[in-house]
């Protein structure tokens, strides 16, 4: 990638993923009624939150550089739908302690799981949105395999369907949503071709 | 930009920048009673402060990065201007809370408001200073083009104009001064000459 | 290290090692009963726990450059250890938290102290994971020495030998274990074959 | 800077610099009684720390940027003197806390103040020692002129016998010392040589 202004947006995203991600950190809090280990217990919708947001910031993180590896130059509007991606990066961390908050105590649980539900859905739209501008936009190299391209659609769309149903569950029972939730980010960050390869072809 | 003292001037930058803007999270917090939609809906003023924040912080970003484009080296004094610039972004989550607790709230909205308005005019004004310096001291490429400079002189004495008066409006009108902010943030990210390029010119 | 996907690994992980220690200190606060000076001392668990925790972080990041000095690219599963090595150096906070309340306060001390022992294991264990994967996947350049490598081998299992050993000690003495994991953090900053080199050959 | 050691140690050391020069910020709360408009003007201590701690950061930020600009490699006992250098910079957010809180309020300001300057003259010596290190171990390239060298170690002295003195005057007139860190920190920053140049010398 040899613009500089394609480097300084890998440079601020970079700021911003590290930072969202790593702020989550400070709305854990022990829950207090008990001893030192039955409090560190309680605290598990928190540890669930952070590891749920933590990972998705982290599959949002590989995709976007999968991405800007394969960029050669950035244009204005790829620049402002960036910025927008961002703008939910960083908003993450609240709806993040809300759910922590809300897990296995309150019955407003299904409000915030929702709300949760639909920033990652956002999220994930958004950086579907930087890599179709880029295509249209033609800001990719050409090296780029259209085998790839075409795996990439499919995973896309089924990521955004997963998505939309794990919201609809949640309306009915919130908790499972969030286990969606936490099996869709794991999903996103297991790298299952490379594996497979790995298994397959010792080379 | 070769210089390595321009590159760091950069990375520090950027630093700022992202940190900055994903610190406006913290500062969102539940408005209590009610239930937990109730509850998720009065904290608009904190969204609304959230997002004029970091969509400003985004557009002097943005700003920043076409000067740092065309930057060939950095000389002390724009090192130092720039200091005053990220000074100013970096205080920029102290009057976000303010007004963010103020909106709908309490009357001293007024006082926030102005405050709010002055921080944001002066990162505008030492945004324009960074560049002003650059061009002064040539320490731009000679690749740039005049008619590029002519544009930019009018949008900022335009920006310039327009945050003076929101800044008046908001004495008499806190919230419609808030709206004049957020209408200025979306604008100054919204990418018109190149919408306008794609819309007409379908190469 | 040439590869961009290499590179904003790197990007990523800078990112989250130097906010993760510089977060480490909002979690110092004074305490109370006394005056200014008997304050100022009474808080020091919170400074040990500080010290510690960027030490020990601080030793990672070390490792973790001595690593990415010698990739010469990055294949899918290096970004996912590296990303869980980063998801343990952003919940360290967390911990370090809870020690620097508990230290010397309450007698929940072991407690704490044994999860802030496991978090620093599983920290050098998933550095060393991200340096064994490396080399069973061919990612370093091959002027990597081979003695080298010996030397990195004996101070891993010996470090992870240490950790583990002031764990158990942490059951019983945990005031002690805490010594040892500061004791540790040092040892691992503190660069013996260099000193020894620029002592004993005055070049 | 062509090693890539070295350009990681700028990469983490602006990570540090500007999550530091940033967090400052949360520590400004508004003094509460009054109208908002006194309340903002109670406030000024916390302003007050706040632009000295900002300040000084920058100039440790400006005297670190001079110093990787000339450096042409890094060796591992620059690495660890840096990170003393970060340890007290990530550090600086709590003794600027308890400045803000202590000025024209309590009167524990004295010794608060005191570990305020310690800090400060700490940073300054460290920034120093790893100059002083990267000259005797050769780190430098040759192009570097000696007669700036000269005109560095004077200022260096005459900075530190100012620190010196600050802490002296704040042990009898602690708010007096606060305003000498802020002329120092301002000092530090401006650019006297470029000044004078570019006001004389008008090429």
């Amino acid at each position: 990638m040899p613009s500089t202004t394609a480097s300084r947006m890998e440079a601020f995203s970079d700021g911003v993923f590290s930072i969202a991600s790593t702020l989550l950190v400070l709305e854990i809090a022990l829950r207090p009624p008990g001893t030192a280990l039955e409090q560190l217990v309680h605290t598990w919708p928190a540890y669930l939150a952070y590891t749920i947001s933590f990972m998705t910031i982290g599959a949002a993180w590989l995709g976007h550089s999968s991405i800007t590896d394969r960029l050669v130059r950035a244009d204005p509007l790829l620049l402002r739908i960036n910025l927008l991606l961002l703008f939910v990066v960083a908003f993450l961390p609240f709806p993040t302690k809300l759910i922590a908050e809300a897990l296995g105590d309150r019955n407003d649980e299904r409000v915030f799981v929702t709300m949760y539900g639909l920033t990652l859905l956002t999220m994930r739209l958004l950086l579907t949105a930087v890599d179709t501008h880029a295509r249209h936009a033609r800001l990719y190299s050409d090296a780029e395999a259209d085998e790839e391209l075409q795996t990439d659609r499919e995973t896309i769309l089924g990521v955004g369907i997963a998505y939309g149903v794990a919201i609809l569950v949640g309306l009915v029972f919130p908790t499972a949503a969030v286990l969606l939730y936490l099996a869709l980010g794991v999903l996103l960050v297991v790298p299952f071709q490379h594996l497979r390869r790995m298994l397959f072809s010792p080379d």
